[in-house]
């Protein structure tokens, strides 16, 4: 395993001169966001992340957890890492002050939280689920839950889950079982619930799980599902952890990845029933839980990014230290190191492009969250926020999917050395295998982008994407540079094969969606595709200026040009070979009989 | 774990309707390859694969090979399995008759080694590497070393192994260390091997390793490296195991697949040196392992295709039974299996289509190699034999590429089950992973594609293969068929992408190199696309001819009809994309230095 250094320059990059932080920090509440206090923050969370998390991925990876009677041991060194990363204050980056959060706008914490992916993906996991509960409780808890579960949640000192998933109910929850009974002030919770990411653990003195169950009488689907806080220990009059809840951890999964994350079966109410609260009203629990299903697909998103970005780091020092064979074309007579061959360089590039692309897109993903939350025009804060739907999906399945890509080919740069677990490089091919399935599949982000991001609203959002995009092509077309006018070609076709793929999903999903659902996926990366080149078209732009305006880091702003150009010439084209499938509708996926497979 | 059942339906589609048997048994020794026997032996070898090897595939992967002492034993069944293999007369069924093989046509043998290779691919690579020992003695060894060696090994009483790899030189042979110094009729090997497949385990009483090494006052470079044969024991005069040599496995690799075959380092001469017998001449080494490494890597790509498949049962046996969500665009109250869902049938004709893509390249190239090794006529024997080296790095590298996709699809097809390892989807993920690296990386495939085999001759091979694919387009669309006929336009633009990638390579590749190796491997995928496209295009034609005469398998071509529809609008159009990859040279991998990275 190699170490893990947060790329701050490239997250700079994004935030202050790709994206617009000033936008930001002139939202209310944000003002303190300066470039300096967001270096300050890069700055600590790379320590963080490099010198605690980084050195525990690979020890993590090889011990896994251990399940006892219920009980969960976690690897050596996580215990103590999460007591640091709650004293760093770290858990509350972008939380709401009022609660003990540190009040930063999204943008930042989607860099912190690149970092904590990067740097140690299981040991994230736990933050991650914590963060989708407190927002839930934000947003729908009642002022005595807030009170109650939301300074702890926020600190860390307890953390939270998500229990959604039931043997006979995964992507489809309208067939969640788990009963919930009122009692009183709260209700019995029975049932089971599996792949409970950190349902039990021995990290933080409470466990908060926000859990979806049916009440007596409720109608069948999704409508009759409600949300309920079952914590581990109930909270006694101090608001400290009392009595413990009936509430076992019953199994964890022997996974392919992310050993040292506890994936757990949890049975509720073995003993006569879990004490649950309700949060908010009956019947609502489903639109709760996508209250923070939403930013945690962001989250999983920027994991894709992550951890192909470690894979990267991992591959670039194993190709930098392996003398192996003669440059091609070059003097026969001396061996050098194997980041000098082309095929090499090809792959390097081909992982980070799609980095820098990803990061551009799940960053610009949350500055659009940032200014959709807080900025003062209501009309911007909608046209943000139907952004952010728009690029939801995206960000979830495209960063995913290219970033197990990526994970693979940095198995590959080492040859021989990758297939062997001690190198780490396959640990990185292992965890990112998740990323495309947890908190929905692609399939299902690529449902919700054609029916509820595209088609629901005649593809308003999308054209206005496009729009932003054309605008960028225009300006590459007109550049003085060859290299980056050269860029804006293969943007405008693959704008181009966008439109006219979203012109079809408006036109037919109405009437025939098994025809758009067959096109779907391949929908969704083209958009991915899409938006990552211009991006990158982008940030040549910025890059040919900062040179022309006499930037002193040349050769960092000259690697971008490079790097935009590879992305046009290697990864844009497969846009376009997107298009025939998506316009082929269910053509032959239709006309395959299922029994024929 | 699921069952492999043999797709011997398919098998036999490829070999009879789509390929030509009749060429093949009508050649010299290949009369009785008629297609009643090569149903006889698809069926047995069928029983053997289902019954008894992919049985134990997934114990095998829990279990590991242990290391003690020097010693390997295999998990539990594997010697047993190995025996009925050797006992069944499974490891000779292309081998010499003179030798105690069964000498049947390559052809048949592929469907053999494709079922090993689905059925327990950790099992089927210990007689992959016997075979590749069989090969380099049968055509390079003594009269005496084949008397000694080749009953034994056809058998499969003794297995072989291939010692190419050290620590410091793995794609790069030419720095091989390893030192054999002449004594007598021999020499003594002195040196270590890493990555050695098979080099320890209890299966056989014998293990035949056959060894790069460098003798005195060689020359420098690949010129300088010879070939021996080291047995592990000694044969006395009886042609019994008798004396140990002087080799030692000192270590196995933890990997991240293949847990149940045996991934040694090997040592050489720690007590004075291993007793070696040199093959052929001094200094020809690297030119005999070529002719096993040749037919290795078209077996290694044999493997892409087979995990694909058993990817494939797998995920349709899971998916058949997962009952999930309602039907898209149908009644909202009925649930039904995820195989009727859209995005699920995608992915399955995803999986489904480049398998038969994949095994119809495969099988063809076996076919070209009977006619290039039995034809009667010379000037054809050599015009199979050009499109054999050209077929064999296409073969490797995009069924193993390919092969890999697809097992990370079968994961996807699981949703959240195909991470956790008892469904078994996850082992062919961890194994498929190997398949573009061994036997030459994908790099190194594409390397020779560019250079020896398109390069080399003119682009002559390719412009060959690239006209016998126009015939088919034409063919295709003169079809009466619309469905047929709509092939034939994007296999015509993936023709003619191919056509301006080699015409680039021929043009370029002898002043700079650099360049196109830059773009090799995109040069390789668009080859096996096309390749593939062109094949599935064959087979529709063939399937519209069946039923046009009458057929009664309706159902099967009718499921030919529809996947070579779908691969020719989801996959064919990749090829296309790869044009421009390819066309850009090193224009950006160029400029990018290596220290930016």
């Amino acid at each position: 395993m190699t170490d893990y250094t947060a790329p701050t320059r490239d997250m700079k990059f994004v935030m202050q001169e790709l994206l617009d932080l000033d936008a930001i920090s002139g939202l209310p509440g944000f003002e303190e966001a300066s470039p300096e206090l967001v270096d300050a923050v890069l700055e600590e969370a790379s320590k963080f992340a490099g010198g605690v998390l980084a050195p525990l991925n690979q020890s993590g990876d090889q011990a896994g957890v251990r399940w006892d009677d219920g009980a969960i041991t976690m690897p050596a060194g996580f215990v103590e890492a999460y007591q640091q990363f709650v004293e760093g204050g770290w858990n509350g980056v972008q939380c709401d002050e009022a609660f003990g959060g540190q009040g930063l706008p999204e943008l930042v914490a989607t860099a912190t939280q690149e970092m904590w992916q990067a740097a140690n993906m299981s040991f994230a996991l736990g933050p991650l689920l914590t963060a989708g509960a407190i927002e839930a409780l934000h947003a729908h808890g009642s002022e005595a839950q807030q009170a109650t579960y939301l300074h702890k949640l926020v600190s860390g000192e307890w953390s939270g889950t998500m229990n959604l998933t039931e043997p006979q109910a995964g992507s489809d929850l309208a067939a969640v079982r788990t009963r919930a009974t009122p009692e009183g002030d709260h209700y019995l919770i029975q049932g089971q619930k599996i792949f409970i990411t950190w349902g039990e653990h021995d990290c933080a003195e409470n466990i908060i799980h926000l859990v979806l169950a049916r009440t007596p009488d409720a109608p069948a689907g999704v409508k009759g599902i409600s949300l309920f806080i079952v914590p581990k220990s109930l909270p006694d009059a101090d608001g400290n952890p009392g009595e413990a809840n009936d509430v076992r951890c019953v199994n964890t999964e022997h996974k392919i990845g992310i050993h040292a994350s506890p994936t757990c079966t949890m049975s509720y109410g073995d003993n006569g029933g879990a004490i649950g609260y309700l949060v908010g009203e009956e019947g609502k629990g489903l639109m709760y839980m996508f209250t923070m299903m939403n930013e945690a697909r962001h989250k999983v998103g920027v994991q894709g990014l992550a951890i192909a970005d470690r894979a990267y780091q991992q591959a670039r020092w194993y190709a930098a230290e392996r003398i192996q064979g003669t440059p091609a074309g070059g003097d026969a007579s001396k061996t050098v190191s194997i980041l000098h061959h082309p095929d090499v360089k090809r792959m390097m590039l081909t992982m980070r492009a799609q980095i820098e692309a990803m990061r551009a897109l799940a960053y610009s993903a949350s500055w659009s969250m940032d200014l959709s939350r807080r900025h003062p025009d209501s009309e911007e804060r909608r046209r943000q926020q139907a952004r952010v739907d728009l690029l939801i999906p995206i960000v979830k399945g495209w960063c995913t999917e290219v970033g197990q890509e990526l994970a693979s080919l940095g198995v590959q740069v080492h040859g021989g050395m990758g297939y062997v677990e001690e190198t780490g490089a396959g640990q990185h091919y292992r965890d990112a295998r998740i990323t495309t399935i947890y908190e929905g599949t692609t399939g299902i982000q690529a449902n919700d982008l054609i029916g509820r991001k595209t088609y629901k609203d005649g593809g308003a959002a999308m054209h206005t994407l496009l729009a932003e995009m054309e605008g960028l092509a225009s300006e590459l077309e007109a550049s003085a540079d060859s290299g980056v006018k050269a860029i804006g070609e293969p943007l405008t076709a693959g704008i181009n094969a966008l439109r006219e793929a979203a012109e079809y999903v408006v036109r037919t999903h109405g009437e025939n969606p098994a025809a758009t659902s067959a096109g779907a996926v391949p929908y969704l990366m083209m958009a991915g595709y899409v938006c990552g080149g211009a991006l990158l078209g982008r940030s040549a732009l910025v890059a040919r200026a900062a040179l022309d305006g006499g930037a002193s880091e040349t050769d960092f702003y000259q690697a971008k040009l490079v790097t935009a150009r590879f992305y046009a010439q290697h990864i844009l084209p497969k846009a376009v070979a997107l298009l025939p499938a998506v316009l082929a509708g269910d053509d032959a996926v239709g006309a395959m009989s299922a029994e024929w497979l």
